[in-house]
């Protein structure tokens, strides 16, 4: 690994030559500069400049590019090209393409169209990075790398191809040792779906029904493999060729097919991609709520994923792509409302970014992104986005060195695998991980709490309120963890209610968390909006609204809420709850507010768009609307830096805060 | 055909000996018979442990569970287990896997795949089942075999594999003997659709376009006799070599994809396979009538299977697999409200059934159906079903014999050929055959009327009131039963509006009924619910919700409903009647009940969810709620053998029932 | 060319003696005679009968059946019957069919099963054809030829064969010479797609994302010439073998795929088939108002249209098929209310066309089409549709000789090409070329006007008022008409947004319109509903309800109209108007109706359903509903030929115009 950085807070871009003439280079640094950008992302597309031919490389025009760039002393992140393979190299391989789910090859003509499994591509992927490596390796401009883009991106972890399939083998192979333990593992007896030998095994894919759900779980335990493998490959070459530059790889929003933390071992730095309009416009969510945001995005979105990357990231994580306006790939493409690029830009910082690079230099005339904003238009003429860099920029100037974020005292645990297994066996269509923990999540961050979003292999010691979201498979290791933990732990239902093969536990659910929840479900049931469970809390009745759970209370364990069946809905046993159900808004937040409380952390509860995230001795609060905001009744800070307690929509204000604030 | 034994209400439960260990199953038996079980079925998804490699054949496990569930006087329903063949026998003769109407080959890792019309699988079925009856056909605890397993789930009915497009094709050649009298019957001139030989022909799909529609016919024929064949390949065997003992298979719910009385024809016993809140969920219905009913199933479908397979098994049926609590296929898994297993099984007792048995006699920790509840939970303690299960069978015993179901007055003409007329041109997407049939079973059993649904060969002269849904072509079996039918008569819009080879009659709709009917149809339409047609009947007005007829009537016919544009809406000739149209709710259950009024049946209009079925000397009410019903005002019934006249939501009550009433 | 004909107003029919016995065809001539009917389209469906076998035609019956027309005094439009080839020539050369986007090949069994790159199948088109035209070229009765039918139905201009895929690269190569120029032009360097031959380029499908969509327009462009060549084959034939003919193809509603512009080039007349109930079913629109026009059609769908279609035709259209009562294809078919078969009919004569032909003489009693009604039902009795064209045919008589429509003031100017690039990038899932273009057309025409739509390469000096829809590609010769252009013009958004090869102008929308309209357009936004932007205008607040962009006016350029965040949203310079956003219903008529009242056309505004035209000495009036009107209040014509000021719905009247009126 190489060793942290002093970056604290700056500003980067990505940036395309290849796209424009010569000519052009020198007066874009320049003016980069001019705008307080310090960093450029460079050459991640480039694959077919790089190598016109087979075996044919011309590097020197990438040469004279980062020369440019760091005569005008910006840094540099390269790029490597292998998300976008070249027509000639597909036509010499064409099984590395991918095949989807109902087998047809997925072709070229866009980007992403390799099969992770692919050991020839692999190879190629070697070639070029070990190729560009050698070239630039010891440029001095070059501060970090980055490995291929947005792993994933368009449904590419999971492939079905012949590779896959042979690899999906031997990994089985590798993890049952022999085919009779798999099929013990599996359950394969149920409707004769025993194996006399691992090659008999096909992909889980394109059968008359359902397949094993330990089949599937596995095969995406397989393919997330694969991802991390592939990565491993390159930074493999880098580390030993361009040594003392950090590596890292941009990672995608609500992003779950692969595990990033294993990737991450890898890696230096976790960045990813923030497009706050156009992942609103496309994650799942209730219209109102999406049309109070639309031109904002929603408050608590990015915030969550610069907790979970910085977690993933072990301290350090960045914003490799900024929106800078209206992006191309949404349903529906709304503009930012003025203000808002800067507004990301800042609670990047305030989450502990240190680098926030927007996305891209100048807005492309061609190809599939034409409707891609950027900081400058196709005209070379400034857009509105570069105004708020140069006035961000301006605020990092003033604000100086802005030090470690907060320490957070609520986690909430993050389980990739958890996400797979949750897909394998939905039950209920309306059931999925990534809303029930971003539920969870708004539901601290309304608190006005700095949080963290740990994995499943995290200390926990240090928190006071840990928030387990729907988990069917605990890991040995998390469990042994929540049995020592002394602080508040609520745990969401379904969690403990598998084993690692994707079973029920001898013991039922909640498996191995049994002791420390004191409780044993015995049935589940899973409903539309129209068959809600009401559930009486704290003198007033909220709801389960798509899932509940029957368990049964062991001794000294307390029931804090009911259903209206008289079952129990929330429990306690010493400091551990257990919520047998899926909270309505209301209800989660009543728990959790009171469970914030009782852990003796420091609530103050925000109004919808309202937001805050401390770091160093800043506070900053932001305003996503939809209403202009007081923020005077809400926080106790008067030393502003930026801002004032008045704060319209989209308006930012930083203070100096008050320890213990 | 076996003679009838001498069964009349007996409890069962499904049991999967080789998925837990062999020491659990003497203590599985005893706790069976001590719930008051007296019929297991098993078997029918082991062939992987039956026969683990190509002719070898272990059948030594299961010799030893047949022993000791006989040994506990528990009677055996042995399953052939050609839904599930193993992986080895697929990868022998892979072209045996069906294939959907895209083209791809649906393959191994679930069951069910296999193409009916895969001679090569047909030969390995007879093999396995001919050893199977050879080593147990004797032995003294087997009552019934069941052949294979849900015919026709997850769409397997209809394959496109090149097997089905050879035996088609000779099909066709059997029916049409020379290749111009099918281009005649087809119309094949019309879009220059014309063959010269019968190797020309393709499957009726991937086409253009729509294909001819009796084209599309004759395969949903084709395929319909490929399951009868391949079931009578099972049922010859099993007779010869397993004498004396009934033979069954276990049909679905509303499952139209073959007909039920074909495969009938070789099977003693029609048993069906019931799971009211799976159901309710993914059949088509309002919202508000699904949230009405979502944790007690719908009041009427469960009645209309009974009725329909007692039917189809001329007097003699069984529900095999009962719902015990939540399962796992439908897209929202409710629960069910405590008692409504028992109610479940009651109302399939009342209806007739001479087994309830229930899936399965525990949960699975593992595979496909973890999420199905059982009569035990994984970790082998009781789960809520059984205490039910337990209940009914002190119902029964309290009950003693309950004799034949009281002969019903009113008859419903089922037709699996109408809902494939139906599906190949609906002609309004919200025309199906289902809705229509089940609209006109829920208005007479909405009056409190014992029902039969008779197929359209059957006789009626026992009836008094007769309901023909829609039914595009009407065999002339039928045509000439109502023809001298006496009774009252009410047919549906689109009756003999098509020939058998799909065409319209030469004389128009209803074509072989004009002369009972007194109409000509001379023009159809279909519409959105924004363009009902307004009915005048009885004083009131009404509707046609989604389909509507110009008729003329014929001399002597007289127009009882006339819609807004003062066509007839409601013909009667003689005491036939004709409704040229689909009547919303309202005016069909007016229709209804002045028809069977005035058929001199006895009519007692019940609340929403109150039903009633007599069987013997016992009335059986019960009530799917949503409300707590006083039944006195609706049945003049004062003897009560169980319950009492208010009924709470889930509640029964069984009362001998006055003569006549 | 041929000369233009002396056809003023006459009535067809579509008829297909191959369906029925010879014995009817003399009785059914003269019953068309008696009807008023004095055209007849023949023949198109006919291959399997004119060729039974390969090379033995067989024309005798068709012969027979064109003397008996003839001998009646009906015309006879021939039909080739290449929509239908028949199975033995799909068998000779399998690769003649069409492929669908994700590879499937799309058989035989129903009609259009050709690609139209195909050069095989070219080749024996131009057999049959010129069989037919040498033995029927100089037939008396011949008065037109029907090439084909309906080009592009059923999705079939876009095929990606092998053969398209051969054929496109050809065409590419033509179009850009060296591979250098067409990377270039794409701008493939993007994502690496650069190629190094043509011969390396693909279809732009099946990629793992996004294709270029400059790769995409390309391929809609090719496609589109294939459909002329294709034609060209068959129209150069017959002009050679069956002189003084005139040709025709029968186009279709809303039908986009290729340019008819350019199909058109080598015909004589454009024709359509108008299905006015089918078309409003199918078509994107809202509930409300497809309901209140569900059974009489849209009002200003036949009229667009006609208008269409006469300015394709250089001034001569027919309809082809007239919708005699319900259809078959519809989601839902509704019956036509009384009166409107004939309403359709005079509204398309007084719109221009020479001939309005019902399709067809007699509802089939077999194949796909058993549900679309005729003049006669199956049983040979007149249907409702007869007496109706029996009436048309009687006002024909009376009003006499009905002259050229009266010369439009105001154009709407309509582009394929935009069609295509708007599909290609629509950026918001709710923006269509389609509903853009016809909200346009809606807006002149509720002001009482007679509208031309003309095509990007009309000449516009005529023009009061020109309306161009969104145009991303501006072609040089429209850019410079608009240079020109003397009258009021307004533009909507998206227009010059891009060039020939589908990317951003060097100057930036609206490209080469940037002069004329004094604005350049910086960004654009697409939304949901819930986000419309405001628009305030003429002291009222409206809306742009799906796209809005940002402009910056240039010195001289007014703003008129300006949105919630002070954006222009309607500019002028001189007489050019932009319209930076799709307005709602609302804004659109206002800003149409003051711009006609400026460019001094005499406006009238009407009520939902009252439309009217102009032709010869009449004015014509239809009421489409969904209430009866008078009339009197809107026209000041006093000298009815038919109806009355009072209109019925379905109601029509025709009166003498006083000239500016």
């Amino acid at each position: 690994m190489a060793e942290p950085r002093a970056a604290d807070a700056t500003i980067g871009v990505c940036y395309y030559p290849e796209h424009w003439p010569e000519a052009m280079w020198l007066e874009d640094a320049r003016r980069m500069r001019a705008a307080g950008i310090k960093r450029v992302r460079i050459g991640e597309f480039a694959w077919s400049r790089l190598e016109p031919r087979p075996g044919h490389y011309d590097f020197g025009w990438l040469g004279r590019a980062l020369d440019i760039l760091h005569g005008e002393k910006l840094e540099i992140v390269l790029g490597t090209p292998t998300a976008t393979p070249p027509k000639w190299l597909v036509d010499q391989m064409p099984d590395m393409l991918p095949v989807d789910a109902r087998g047809r090859t997925r072709g070229f003509s866009s980007r992403r169209h390799y099969c992770f499994s692919h050991a020839g591509y692999r190879r190629e992927c070697a070639r070029i990075v070990k190729a560009l490596a050698e070239r630039f390796g010891g440029h001095p401009g070059i501060v970090a790398w980055q490995t291929d883009n947005e792993y994933g991106c368009h449904d590419t972890v999971l492939s079905y191809s012949h590779e896959a399939l042979v690899g999906f083998r031997h990994w089985l192979k590798e993890r049952y040792g022999d085919i009779h333990s798999l099929n013990e593992a599996w359950g394969n007896v149920f409707w004769s779906m025993e194996y006399r030998d691992f090659a008999e095994i096909d992909l889980p894919v394109g059968a008359v029904t359902e397949t094993n759900p330990s089949h599937r779980a596995d095969f995406h335990r397989y393919s997330s493999d694969q991802v991390a493998a592939f990565n491993r490959v390159q930074t493999g070459i880098i580390r030993a060729l361009s040594p003392g530059r950090d590596i890292l790889h941009n990672f995608m929003t609500f992003f779950l097919d692969f595990d990033h933390y294993a990737v991450m071992k890898d890696l230096d730095i976790a960045t990813w991609d923030s497009y706050p309009l156009g992942s609103l416009d496309v994650f799942p969510g209730e219209m109102v709520h999406k049309a109070a945001f639309a031109r904002t995005g929603d408050p608590d979105m990015q915030a969550f994923h610069h907790d979970l990357y910085r977690g993933a990231g072990r301290g350090r994580f960045w914003v490799m792509e900024q929106q800078p306006g209206p992006v191309n790939w949404a349903q529906y493409n709304t503009d930012a409302m003025p203000g808002l690029v800067r507004l990301w830009g800042l609670e990047g910082f305030a989450h502990g970014a240190e680098t926030i690079s927007y996305f891209r230099w100048r807005q492309a005339p061609f190809a599939q992104e034409q409707f891609h904003a950027g900081l400058n238009l196709p005209d070379n003429t400034p857009d509105r986005a570069l105004g708020e860099v140069e006035r961000l920029s301006a605020d990092l100037a003033m604000l100086g060195p802005l030090g470690q974020p907060a320490p957070a005292k609520a986690a909430l645990v993050f389980s990739y695998e958890a996400a797979w297994f949750l897909r394998v066996q939905p039950q209920g269509r309306n059931f999925t991980y990534v809303e029930q923990v971003f539920a969870m999540y708004r539901a601290l961050r309304r608190l006005g709490l700095d949080i963290d979003v740990v994995g499943p292999h995290a200390d926990l010691s240090s928190y006071a309120l840990v928030l387990v979201p729907p988990m069917p498979h605990v890991p040995d290791v998390l469990a042994a963890a929540l049995v020592n933990f002394e602080g508040t732990l609520l745990v969401g239902p379904r969690t403990g209610s598998r084993t690692a093969s994707h079973r029920i536990p001898d013991n039922l659910a909640p498996g191995p968390l049994a002791g420390v929840l004191g409780v044993r479900v015995t049935r589940a049931e899973s409903f539309r909006p129209y068959s809600a469970v009401s559930v009486r809390y704290d003198n007033e009745v909220f709801a389960f609204d798509r899932w509940r759970e029957f368990v049964v209370a062991a001794p000294g364990t307390e029931v804090l809420a009911e259903t209206q069946d008289d079952q129990p809905a929330l429990t306690r046993h010493g400091r551990a709850h257990y919520l047998a159900g899926t909270p309505d808004k209301g209800l989660l937040e009543r728990i959790v507010e009171r469970l914030a409380r009782e852990a003796g952390l420091s609530v103050a509860p925000l109004p919808p768009g309202l937001r805050t995230r401390r770091r160093g001795i800043y506070r900053f609060v932001f305003n996503y609307g939809p209403e202009p905001v007081d923020i005077s009744p809400h926080f106790p800070d008067k030393d502003f830096v930026l801002g004032a307690p008045a704060l319209d929509v989209g308006g930012i204000a930083v203070s100096r805060f008050f320890a213990g604030s």
